[in-house]
């Protein structure tokens, strides 16, 4: 299996450079203060259609044009973030976008893909009606994390980190199917920060794709099906190339509780006055509750993955606050 | 009446410079596209304390430093973000802060005036209470918006305005005290823009204190008293200095009703990933309902005067957002 590396990272970043947000590294004088250890923070946030889903989409689409010929449509299969990423970054190359999506999806993130002019079929059969779909319309498939060219896309967040910052200590990543982590620990390994860093994902307890897998060696939904607060995590599964690069490249998954992220989002958006959603603060989380160490005095960096929170996931703030 | 001028504005830039955050002037794409004219963010929420009050507040703190002495202590009277502006100018300077506050301020309000030292005296009368306290303690009394030194604070905000987009046609500015407004009028005055610009305020029309003051021709309380979601907005009353640069400077003040506030709040949040409260929704709530007008193609400024939103008022989005 093809693992991300220099040469694919930087083919990526100079696929997306100009055509998406360069994205913030910011520090956080708040939160460095109560936790004690220097917090930066990777804005994707504030990337276009408010996550970082839309680098490794638009990276796929391009890296796929066969004889610099775009492919005639895309489609992929999303509850999420993914579903308006594939939307607007096929809006920005001028083709058609289909994708599928649970008859339960959130409103917010149903209009997102509208607003970018995707097309929508809602079926409980993802995967399936996937496949037949891009067959039938003779559409490029993306898978929204089990692809290199995705993991390459979304690797290009820890080119621009260890560019903008090569001297940190942890870098803390949220995992769902585990594309961003996969791409970001291949960044860090590829282009070295300048002194030994670890990269450790971080899942929900009650979302924990990637920790199954690693427990079992192969990336089978785990037994009792992922649900969270941390909705942009609870990917049914890991995929064989994220499994694949996070053995090869992560040095530990973590897991926090549906309370601690619960807490630690509003203290991350309290402190940096940014909205983020809640999967964006399980790095925060795993901090705040001793799932993982930073070195006093040490550096960490913390992806905020997206941004796309709505008012009714923020109305359940307001209990957890007090 | 000394308003301020261009010199005064230039002291108080040179007191604060280095102090502060120098807030980024943000363009946002999506408020952009869905207004049909390019709009622009002064982003004080994320200014220290979370809103723009700290400027005014330490700008006057050290303008009044006697003979290079820094006053013994200092006090204000506020139920918001005055309060904890007052109390961190004050820490910063190594100096004791008392506070005047409501009994019935918000909890995190509160909150924050304790993280930053700031010592709290509630009451219900404020005015009195402010004096009595400042007089018995020998400290520097600061009034939160009706003062030439915090104005010019405030003013610093146009300041890098102009410094930084010096063309646009219209500029919209928060109104409570009208202390914010004040100075950023004098600042765009005494620093013109390229080509004419407007200076517009926008009240809530349930917080109405400066368009009374306008209407009576003295800074008297509104016959109903101010209460809006815009809580930050709500002061009982305009201020001499105030409604004197406000009919000196400031080209009309209208306003903006409750539900469109809320409407707007959420619109901004999710265009701009930024976390701010309702008052900094009053300027795009204003574009909104057209109760100001931008020429087609022209470029207007927002001023997002703070980001100390709580989990409460949070909650109050999911109705409107439906």
């Amino acid at each position: 299996m093809q693992l991300v590396n220099a040469d694919i990272l930087a083919a990526a970043a100079a696929r997306l450079d100009g055509r998406l947000v360069r994205t913030p590294l910011v520090e956080s004088d708040r939160l460095s203060t109560d936790l004690g250890v220097r917090v930066l923070l990777k804005a994707e946030n504030l990337q276009r259609t408010g996550s970082f889903k839309v680098r490794g989409m638009l990276n796929a689409m391009l890296a796929r044009a066969a004889g610099g010929d775009l492919p005639a449509g895309v489609t992929t299969f999303s509850a999420g973030n993914a579903a308006a990423a594939t939307a607007y970054a096929a809006r920005l190359l001028g083709i058609p976008a289909v994708v599928c999506m649970p008859p339960g999806a959130v409103s917010a993130k149903v209009e997102a893909v509208r607003r970018y002019g995707g097309e929508i079929i809602f079926t409980e059969h993802l995967l399936a009606d996937w496949e037949k779909v891009s067959a039938e319309r003779g559409y490029l498939g993306l898978h929204p994390f089990d692809d290199t060219d995705v993991i390459a896309g979304q690797g290009t967040v820890g080119v621009e980190i260890t560019t903008d910052h090569p001297d940190f200590d942890l870098l803390l990543v949220p995992v769902g199917g585990g594309g961003l982590i996969s791409g970001v620990s291949a960044a860090v390994r590829a282009f070295p920060p300048e002194r030994p860093a670890r990269v450790v994902g971080v899942e929900p307890a009650t979302a924990n794709a990637m920790t199954h897998a690693l427990s079992v060696g192969a990336p089978t939904p785990p037994p009792v099906r992922p649900s969270s607060i941390a909705d942009g995590l609870a990917a049914p599964f890991a995929g064989e190339h994220t499994l694949a690069h996070v053995r090869a490249y992560v040095d530990d998954v973590v897991l926090v509780g549906e309370d601690d992220i619960t807490a630690a989002w509003w203290a991350l958006m309290d402190a940096t006055k940014l909205l983020v959603e809640p999967s964006a603060a399980v790095g925060l989380a795993a901090l705040r509750t001793g799932a993982v160490e930073v070195p006093a005095g040490g550096t960490v960096v913390l992806v905020l993955s997206g941004g796309n929170a709505g008012p009714a996931a923020l109305a359940k703030l307001a209990p957890a606050a007090g």
